[in-house]
């Protein structure tokens, strides 16, 4: 059977990236990967997990195990409102919608938005799993740099001549995946103004945000759109959050916060899509960032920015001249970029075999494949010795290939 | 903000279902509802989850929190394989992907097979959810009637003519949802016979199928289809399986069993979409489906074919001339159907405000808004003196309309 040709058109956009199948290879105990993007296990709250779960058996009984509401439970969404208008975001629960983790969120946001041909800004680079979550709906993307002066005009005018229109402009806001950059205010602002412009939504994507380790934090672009607009049910601004930096990415809980009219629809969409998110984890994370939260994250916070300043300085030991990287004020990644005749899938490749370290190349953050010269580093999930080891061998690999 | 105008063409597809809106305002106390379909919490393994939670820490540490892969846990996957064996469809893991729940199983479906304005095969009526699931894919639905002769190439002109082609039959082969019915043996070979003829794919619903209460259990499609074809990576039949009437729907788990090239590019999928279902969730559910799945199911059976005969007893009672209904061999709904005149919407308003009972009319369930003088009734959730009151209300309600 031709399954290729039963398949639908959209199928063709969703294949396997190389640099996962890449990844994959990569389990072996002698290698240092400063490749995965994801938290130390060894930090996960799973006692208050385990104690949470023994809690919401007695207090809410078997109905922690029944079919429940698409937008989620009610007590969660309260807990959440309340982060939001500390992060300067004044809300309802009738703005917030609980989603498997915010990738589930990335591709609500691409089915609600994107009809085939349409254009979704996004960075070059950006985060690879929005790419994926949004290539499924056919966009055409376009280069989104808030700090060049392109005029908002060009945006539409070249959208409108592949067939669509802008439909929203994507990005990681705090310590981005993989760049580990901040947008500063200013940005922020200017991409309020460009959505006015171009009539389109600004997706926020905050998943690292409560990962500040130096710095004030810079409120969301949603909050800043608020103080201009008056209310939140008058934004443009849909921001995706996620308990999987903070607390436990298994459990697959996250939200969106945003208009009514946006909720609604995302509410409508989670009901024919998959009903609901899990009901036993929803209410176990409510109690355990009720508990814990604050705490929690404070512990993270002193872990992973000591992982980070270990690896800034190990790179400043170690880089060959022409080797720059970014100084993140938060999140997990260090992004390199290196001279330009260098390609990074190359050098993986090399650094697999002869060096026994491990990165993931640039390029796949790029939606056209440019950026080869490019690496990101992961301080997540390695302890000094394993820095200094991985950033040494590194540094050999760099200067043979310079 | 006009929201209408940035949102994708897909979502006007996805509408708030007047019955779901409706139902919503039936919780209350005095309202005897046989509207819902979920199963009974008292029949909840509540004890079992709850230890399975502490093993799972005790068992896999903090991994059980962690990101997880796609395709979901090995183990679980290695356990449904052993269940699908039994069914007669001998199979390895990598023929499984593990969902959350069978809900996003036919999201998935509609998804990875249907562009827009090809054609799916539904029945007349179908599963209400399974419509939702696809629409967001924007098909055009055709009739799918095993019983009637019509010619198979009938539904592929249709189809073209339509812009597309037929890219699958969607049916619910045991105690379906809403009718109770049970496709028989030659019906199901048939499907084969005309998925090759179509060359087209098959979606086997089996999500009541361990409900069974009476006669001897008929083989999966895609058990059939394996017998004529020899292996499962063969096979058009795409079999969508759920603990959620059996365990826990709450826990959000269900799996697809279907050929690789199939199964590979779900994974891709899933990974773009929302990662992979809950880890801790897969590992509770593996552990309670290995320690109580028989037991368990034996106990829900007993129960729930009581409840059936309660009621079937009851309609007999109480039905006036003119009412017909079917007599399910499993699963949680009766079926009924009314003289023709009757309309099943207006009925259930008068129901409510009158009588105090509750059932979901039967237009819902038909993909052309057709079927209006049937009611669905679910068994599940009612003892026997409810049963009892309720359809003799539901009866005086039907006598009052004749």
């Amino acid at each position: 059977m031709q399954w290729d040709q039963i398949f639908a058109k959209r199928a063709s956009r969703m294949k396997a990236s190389e640099i996962r199948e890449l990844l994959k290879l990569l389990d072996q105990p002698d290698i240092i990967s400063f490749a995965g993007g994801i938290p130390d296990p060894a930090l996960f709250p799973a006692q208050a997990v385990a104690e949470a779960t023994a809690t919401a058996f007695a207090e809410r009984g078997t109905t922690a195990l029944q079919y429940s509401v698409s937008e989620g439970d009610a007590r969660l969404r309260a807990w959440i409102a309340g982060q939001m208008a500390e992060l300067g975001v004044p809300c309802g629960i009738e703005n917030i919608i609980i989603t498997s983790g915010s990738q589930q969120a990335l591709d609500y946001l691409g089915k609600l938005l994107l009809s085939p041909g349409d254009t979704a800004l996004v960075g070059w680079p950006t985060y690879l799993g929005a790419l994926g979550a949004f290539n499924a709906y056919e966009p055409r993307y376009d280069k989104l740099d808030p700090d060049t002066n392109r005029d908002f005009n060009d945006y539409a005018t070249a959208a409108q001549e592949a067939g669509g229109r802008v439909k929203f402009a994507y990005m990681s806001v705090d310590f981005a995946n993989p760049t580990g950059r901040t947008m500063d205010r200013a940005a922020r602002e200017r991409m309020i103004d460009m959505a006015d412009e171009l009539d389109m939504a600004l997706i926020e994507d905050a998943a690292y945000q409560s990962l500040r380790y130096d710095g004030e934090p810079i409120p969301p672009i949603l909050a800043l759109e608020i103080a201009r607009k008056g209310s939140i049910d008058a934004a443009r601004t849909i921001y995706c959050g996620s308990f999987s930096k903070t607390l436990a990415p298994g459990l697959r809980v996250g939200w969106v916060c945003a208009a009514k009219p946006v909720i609604s629809q995302l509410v409508l969409m989670k009901q024919a899509a998959d009903l609901h998110s899990s009901t036993l984890n929803q209410i176990v994370i409510d109690r355990v960032a009720r508990d814990i939260f604050d705490d929690h994250v404070a512990k993270l916070r002193a872990t992973y920015s000591a992982r980070r300043d270990r690896m800034l300085a190990a790179l400043e030991h170690h880089m060959p001249e022409g080797v720059s990287w970014t100084r993140p004020d938060g999140g997990m990644f260090i992004w390199l970029t290196l001279p330009e005749h260098m390609d990074g899938a190359d050098l993986l490749a090399r650094a697999v075999r002869d060096y026994r370290v491990a990165f993931v190349p640039g390029g796949a953050f790029y939606a056209d494949g440019s950026g080869r010269n490019h690496l990101r580093l992961s301080f997540s999930l390695a302890d000094d010795a394993t820095i200094d080891t991985g950033i040494a061998r590194l540094g050999e690999l760099l200067r043979g290939a310079g």
